[in-house]
């Protein structure tokens, strides 16, 4: 049986403290496309609490204001990415992409003794 | 308030499905140590039941055997690494060194901007 190796990545940020990793980067995503925390919370069925403690949490974490709350308050108006957001995320998934290019051309280098056997296999 | 980041990589390996990644990895370099499966399982506080089917799981994705019994059946005798399993292992362990390494200094290149501006905070 051929057994085709794939690695699958993630990547969390740290200061002295968890601050940036996959849910919050796929948080801020959702939160530029629909243009709410809420919204976004639901389209990924996360609850709108557990999206309002992860932002807060990276905010602090990183010392920046993520979100800007267009209208209304907290829980009613609509939500858009900071700049500082952007960047940030920006730079996140560029990372995230080098790291996933890098992981395959190591795996197809690292595991070739493995891949070889598996094709053996066949 | 100078905030350094640092980068927290994991590794999960697949084909159709997951295969291997940082439960099994660690257990198997803990088997190396205590040359038993139920005494690794012990040292990560996994329990037996548990280290056995991430074991054989790991066994079956790959298609190769990874321990070899040395006395005793199936939670009796003692435990070691097949010659598979060691250059599985030591294949992981390298990929995922490099790719922190790779980590390291994408961080540095690509959150220049986030850590120029802590270092002028503090």
């Amino acid at each position: 049986m051929k057994r085709e190796l794939h690695a699958v990545l993630s990547v969390r940020l740290f200061t002295d403290q968890k601050i940036f990793g996959p849910g919050i980067a796929e948080l801020l995503h959702r939160v530029d496309e629909h243009h709410s925390l809420r919204a976004a919370a639901q389209s990924m069925e996360m609850s709108y609490s557990k999206a309002w403690t992860i932002t807060k949490n990276a905010e602090e974490g990183l010392g920046v204001k993520l979100l800007t709350s267009t209208t209304g308050g907290k829980g009613g108006g609509g939500a858009t990415l900071s700049e500082e957001a952007r960047q940030f995320l920006e730079a996140y998934d560029r990372c995230y992409e080098k790291l996933c290019a890098y992981g395959d051309s190591l795996l197809a280098e690292e595991f070739a003794f493995y891949q070889r056997r598996s094709s053996n296999d066949a």
